[in-house]
């Protein structure tokens, strides 16, 4: 056979095998039997390994909280070229998988890319989600992260629906009640409340699915570092009823909240407030009440204390901050002053993006004489810091 | 040029040209900008169109569980040749969308696959769980879903830890109470109380995410055909304190109780009928009581009855059944019989595994003297059907 002869079969033979490899992905389907149980993540002897079956799959790789944690650093849903991944190794059977150091203790946020494309881990019960984002946790054990979970003496957690005519429907909160409080021996103690505001794209749901709340809060009582207390966690958005996750669309007032001033604000004082104190044993007076908030609720946080001077006694706003030469907000300021108040603990990471606010905030106290906390450490505007935030401030309160 | 070397410069542009489009496949990095948002799933005028970006995957599917609606369809987590897909069209913009004609008013449940690769629908907010699968949700509106979403007037939902002596630890169950509960003016009200047992492989978690019990009580008793009710979900495996989720180790006392004949069954009479007769304003008697349960839990309602005749009277279990000739469990049986009750409601669909057994049960009942209903439709082991019985169900209770 002449070589141009040959030269040709091979061509087509080249070609013929890219379109039926091809065609063959294009099915998707699998030709090799998976195992029955991928484990994944699998922690062992300071190494982590992340598993998935993905036989036709070309490319997979891992994207981790842990590879940039100055950031609040979700992947995208489509890999891009900044993405930070680590590639998996393709196995006989199918299942790529990665094995890396273990990452310091923290919990950390991660998921796959398969083919660029953003899939959460189906081997690991353990997820978050915040706003409309789903995260596959490794929850690392140490020091840092010991609150994270654990504890033997567990709260509960009550989903509850409050009327609040200040808007004009009804909203749904999280009240977390401590261990014991249900108990027939403590039927006549009245326990404080922490009220604890969300940031901006989240709802009465993302402290406890990302901040780990009950872990953290069941935790610190359980320790005896922080004094047994209620904690509530309403929805900071006036447009929504409810979680976006619970698909119950608002009613039509709920539109109309977005051009009034301070809505929600005014909510938590005139409707929150009584609604817990009226359904729940709680101390009714200011020594018995601390607001606090990350972000967009750190900016509820300021502004419910200085429209409401002398409600709550323990104001801890966190990741947000004041301008210089804000009359207005000074005003309020000093109104709070005035009132009186027993803790006023401010919190902010040097990376965050709001920590030059937040230093503002800390100079207009100094400078106008009102005794406070700027409790900094590094990092940026991240739930690690927000939890880590909570672990300082809540053996703070109430004493 | 000789035509053999053109066709050796075609070889090698042919396989050069193959590893490079591989290798950029390989590095999963998209080139294309994506849309910033994806509308998924979209739903206009009879179609429904399911989209997802992924510009490096080679091929892209859909599996819903309208599909084959006699299976519980969950797709498996790796495509192979039986799973019933169809495939997406991808755009220019690397997006790919595929458009159907909306399937029946239903709650179906829906995953895409990425070469492959079981993945949940990341633009839709929708999602449930079945023991450790997660699934993007189609909820279709109409006659038969009409309870699973909407309700002006919402009960609270309580994750309550309880201890559990039976068993030796702590546990963890859901308690609804129905809206109004928490009113000034009910406060001198008692409720009656429905216990929904939960199937194999689930938890105390799994028949409101999959049963949408929430919803459905809220509608019912909001359309006035259902008593307001509390219902109380339990755990029903022994070895566990809490749902997988929790991430919450059970004690060692609970492998303990894998060996001991009916433990979570008396549990459930000696632990939790106990703490929420002690806790929740309700009717503590056999009139105020009703149990139900799928599959395992529809073992369990038939175990708890038979052993603590006269406690409930109010007996619906649901894709169970018994075998003739069964002397102890007739033995039971009897003992019901002999203590009274007010309703006996079997449920099992035609297609169910169960139906046999089922059937068997309805005819000893009948055998046996033993007034009841036999409820059946079409449809298998499912999701639907556990709604369908529930929406069947709870309007005859209590009355």
């Amino acid at each position: 056979m002449k070589t141009n002869s040959i030269a040709w079969i091979l061509i087509v033979a080249a070609l013929f095998f890219c379109t039926v490899a091809s065609a063959q992905r294009n099915q998707g389907i699998s030709v090799i039997p998976t195992p029955a149980r991928v484990v994944s993540p699998e922690m062992d002897g300071g190494k982590t390994t992340f598993r998935i079956a993905a036989p036709q799959a070309i490319y997979v790789s891992l994207h981790g909280s842990w590879m940039n944690p100055d950031d609040n650093c979700y992947g995208p849903l489509v890999q891009d070229a900044e993405t930070q991944v680590i590639p998996l190794t393709r196995r006989a059977d199918g299942v790529w998988e990665v094995t890396i150091d273990t990452p310091a203790a923290e919990l950390w946020t991660y998921n796959f890319y398969i083919d660029g494309v953003y899939t959460c881990d189906a081997a690991n019960p353990l997820i978050q989600r915040d706003g409309m984002r789903l995260f596959s946790v490794l929850l690392v054990p140490g020091k840092l992260s010991e609150n994270y979970q654990g504890a033997t003496q567990h709260g509960n957690l009550n989903m509850v629906w409050y009327n609040s005519p200040t808007l004009g429907f009804e909203r749904r909160m999280y009240v977390y009640t401590p261990y014991g409080y249900e108990d027939a021996k403590n039927r006549k103690v009245s326990y404080p409340v922490l009220y604890l505001l969300h940031g901006g794209g989240c709802d009465e749901d993302t402290w406890e699915s990302m901040g780990r709340v009950t872990a953290i809060m069941d935790n610190l009582i359980e320790k005896g570092q922080a004094v047994p207390m209620l904690v509530v966690m309403p929805n900071g958005n006036s447009t929504q009823s409810s979680s976006p996750f619970m698909q119950i669309p608002a009613p039509e007032q709920a539109a109309a909240t977005r051009g009034v001033s301070n809505a929600y604000v005014n909510s938590l004082v005139k409707d929150v407030i009584p609604y817990i104190e009226s359904h729940y044993r709680v101390i009714r007076k200011a020594s018995g009440r601390a607001v606090s908030g990350l972000s967009m609720g750190g900016g509820h946080t300021l502004a419910v204390t200085a429209a409401y001077p002398g409600t709550f006694d323990y104001i801890c706003p966190m990741g947000c901050g004041a301008r210089e030469g804000d009359a207005a907000f000074l005003e309020g300021l000093l109104g709070i002053k005035k009132a009186g108040y027993k803790l006023y603990w401010l919190a902010a990471g040097t990376a965050d993006f709001t920590y030059s606010g937040a230093s503002a905030l800390d100079k207009i106290m100094t400078d106008n004489g009102m005794k406070h906390t700027f409790f900094t450490k590094d990092g940026g505007h991240t739930w690690s810091n927000w939890r880590i935030f909570l672990n300082e401030m809540v053996p703070l309160l109430f004493k």
